[in-house]
């Protein structure tokens, strides 16, 4: 992808972005049309379903060649990242939204034979977007991200992870995860892997660990944190493999190099 | 305290809080001096006492007879809740102060002869001042806050607490509370505790758990929380002593309920 090309989507593409969020917040405070998916913790609304027919509809209609990998149904069935692919998740944070009417987010990451072109995160209640392009830095809202800082002490690091991985789980013996808990300044949780990903690429959390996550949950986040000097690789340190779930780790380099190595290397089961 | 007294003090309170958030928010991108107090995840900013010395200050001129209970130091000794006494964290949440810059809150409650009677929860960043007089309401800003909700179903409900419920500790059994996690729709770590009353009087977090807290950290969320049907006792679901440290579980009675009888009370060490 040329950079006129990705100047070109990058601009569409967040139009469409601040279309759908300003229709998500015009319709918040009417009655949810709620179902449950495979469990009760997998909630998803009428609106998530009808924010990613829009986008599928604009793009299928402007890029009729570009291809869409999303949560809800209306993308494309894949088994390669060939060509121009849309990885879309219309509202990251289905719980937040559903419980507090705020705390998610649109996530978009636009890929190039599996390379990571675009990235945008979108939380739309706060109308903050953060956004990158690849080579050219990272933004939220107008405002350049500075890069990570490598120097920040490990006691001094703020982790975001959530509660599973202190529970038994089958990824990693959670008493050695506890140990981490002990071991870092703070530990939050705050329910959206998008929106996660962004406070990891504006510096405010210096690791996001996750167990499971769906493409859809991490495309744009990986390329925004990429824009300043973070990484996303799988919790054993691995490439991720867009098309499948894996477990994430995504953050500054030098904190998730001594996360994998010290901690999850050693719990894992 | 008659409600003319009660207005007069709430009114120059708010003043006062609006006056020291924004000061802070001039100030904030300013370098830190940063100090440690008892250990390095206890951060204590120069902010944090010049804001506390600004409400002493105040305080100790308008309303000579009044009493301050507070964390750095600009309060007084006390050793009974007679009398009106201030109950002031300058800001709450200074993990997330220090690195977020956002997320913190300014708390005061302020009692009469050990009754709630006022309390402010100021999200400084947000702008967002959640109030409450007893008797008369909580409000967030404005917009006054409903009663919460008494029938959410226990599956339903959001839980917030911090990652340590789920370590070895010596207050509970840490299984028996891994099993909460996996039994509720999900938990949250936010790291500030003003903030989480603010949540659970918004209704937008259930219950809130917490292992050890200061009087300033919850005084005003319990005048708050009390204000929309909630409410605040030990995790033993006994009444809070003012003067002490303690444990503190606070939201949805009926959620409190089952969380305290089905869960603390079968961990409990």
């Amino acid at each position: 992808m040329n950079k006129a090309q990705r100047d070109t989507i990058f601009s569409q593409a967040k139009q469409w972005i601040y279309e759908a969020g300003a229709k998500i917040r015009e319709q918040i405070h009417t009655p949810l049309t709620i179902d449950t998916k495979s469990n009760p913790n997998d909630l998803v609304t009428a609106m998530d379903r009808s924010t990613e027919a829009f986008f599928a509809k604009n793009i299928k209609h402007t890029y009729t060649d570009h291809l869409i990998l999303s949560e809800e149904g209306y993308g494309d069935q894949l088994d390669s990242m060939d060509g121009i692919v849309w990885i879309i998740d219309p509202i990251d944070g289905t719980m937040n939204f559903v419980h507090q009417k705020r705390n998610f987010a649109i996530s978009i990451g636009i890929f190039n034979d599996g390379v990571g072109e675009i990235g945008f995160i979108y939380d739309v209640m706060e109308d903050v977007l953060y956004s990158a392009k690849k080579g050219e830095g990272a933004f939220k809202n107008n405002e350049r991200l500075p890069q990570l800082n490598r120097g920040v002490p490990f006691h001094q690091a703020m982790i975001s992870m959530n509660h599973f991985w202190l529970c038994e789980n089958r990824l990693v013996e959670e008493k050695r995860m506890q140990q981490l808990v002990k071991d870092v300044r703070g530990t939050r949780t705050y329910g959206s892997a998008a929106l996660e990903f962004a406070y990891v690429a504006e510096g405010i959390i210096d690791n996001y660990l996750t167990l499971s996550l769906s493409p859809w949950d991490y495309a744009a986040g990986m390329v925004i944190v990429n824009e300043v000097g973070g990484v996303t690789t799988t919790i054993d340190g691995d490439n991720i493999d867009m098309l499948s779930k894996t477990s994430v780790a995504a953050g500054n380099p030098v904190i998730q190099e001594k996360i994998i190595t010290d901690y999850i290397k050693q719990a894992r089961k």
